[in-house]
């Protein structure tokens, strides 16, 4: 199909299609002609799809759909890589981890997070990126709050542990490895905008029965 | 304490006090002889830690904090006010709402939410902005990857309901009606990057387990 037709089949307006073909987040379609008349394919409508919901629902930077969708397609690139730099790429960066903010919280959350880990039996990789950011915010929400927050971090990780099985039986119904990274990309930046929506309508019944207005 | 000392006391640049002095999300000192000569006081050491959290960790817009400290500081604006703006501001904004996608996806995942919500027996306002963010993020999973996600978003509301009652617990202990809001604010900001933290923590040690690299 021509440019315009891709528009019409995605919903995405050409001048946002020329722009993710610019940033090189879009194969080049097929030139048959002269450029303006390139074709495009049934994979770039999927390619396209992707890179949107990507940037619009799930609010990923351009920088670093860019950097997973290359290892997507590198075929050099063993899966488990994509798989790791998927779940690493995506992740917010957490705050500077400079000496100044080495204090007493930042000390305190450290020990909490790890505790937590150690409860859980969760085996990670040295100095994994989620663990470091919830350090940080542990830390954030201590210099504020003090220690009110050290209970509910322990739910979390029931919280997480009671979901990760569902998503990780989600990812492993894929039998084709691209299609698995995709899921599990899919998975990863959208399943948290969506557990974080129902944990705000959780709140919002909660608080409904607790702080009548 | 003059900016100097503000921030010495704080860790934050005097560009950065400067900043959001200029912004509004600090107030200014009391001034004594010279315009430079503003003293601050612990509630503005308190109040930048408070802005720079939700900024550098929560990730939540300038505008948006702003939003937020003006109602918290105004004593016309009833706690419950402050409250639902809270909540509401701090979520991100769902893909735009248009006739375009309102397609089968879009529909499929509206029904899905609503048999979820009715469920959990959640009492919520009509219109409340996680509904929406859970519809369109939901509709995106489902254009992305079918109804491969529809399970995962049942065990998330149960996950959802794990958390909210310590999450509660935490804000009802709080007797100061302004601490109390500030703690919301916290738990609901910082709160949700920890549990997204606790869950790659979780898919990242099931993920060992089978997918052995």
């Amino acid at each position: 199909m021509r440019m315009a037709e891709l528009s019409r089949a995605s919903g995405v307006p050409v001048a946002t299609i020329k722009f993710y073909l610019r940033e090189g987040l879009l194969p080049r379609g097929e030139v048959t002609t002269s450029p303006n008349q390139a074709r495009y394919s049934e994979a770039h409508l999927r390619r396209l799809a992707l890179v949107r919901s990507m940037v619009e629902v799930g609010g990923v930077s351009i920088a670093v759909v860019r950097r997973v969708l290359e290892s997507l397609d590198d075929p050099a690139d063993p899966l488990h890589h994509t798989m790791g730099l998927t779940l690493e790429a995506t992740e917010q960066p957490a705050a500077e981890d400079d000496a100044a903010t080495h204090d007493a919280a930042r000390l305190a959350a450290e020990r909490r997070i790890d505790e937590i880990i150690a409860a859980h039996g969760w085996r990670l990789s040295p100095d994994t990126p989620p663990r470091r950011v919830a350090i940080e915010v542990l830390a954030a929400m201590t210099r504020l709050a003090g220690d009110r927050f050290d209970g509910v971090a322990a739910v979390y990780a029931d919280a997480a542990d009671l979901v990760a099985g569902p998503d990780l039986d989600t990812v492993s119904s894929v039998a084709d490895p691209e299609t698995r990274v995709e899921t599990a990309l899919i998975g990863t930046v959208l399943g948290e905008r969506l557990l974080g929506a129902m944990r705000r309508m959780a709140h919002e019944n909660g608080s409904a029965h607790r702080f009548p207005s």
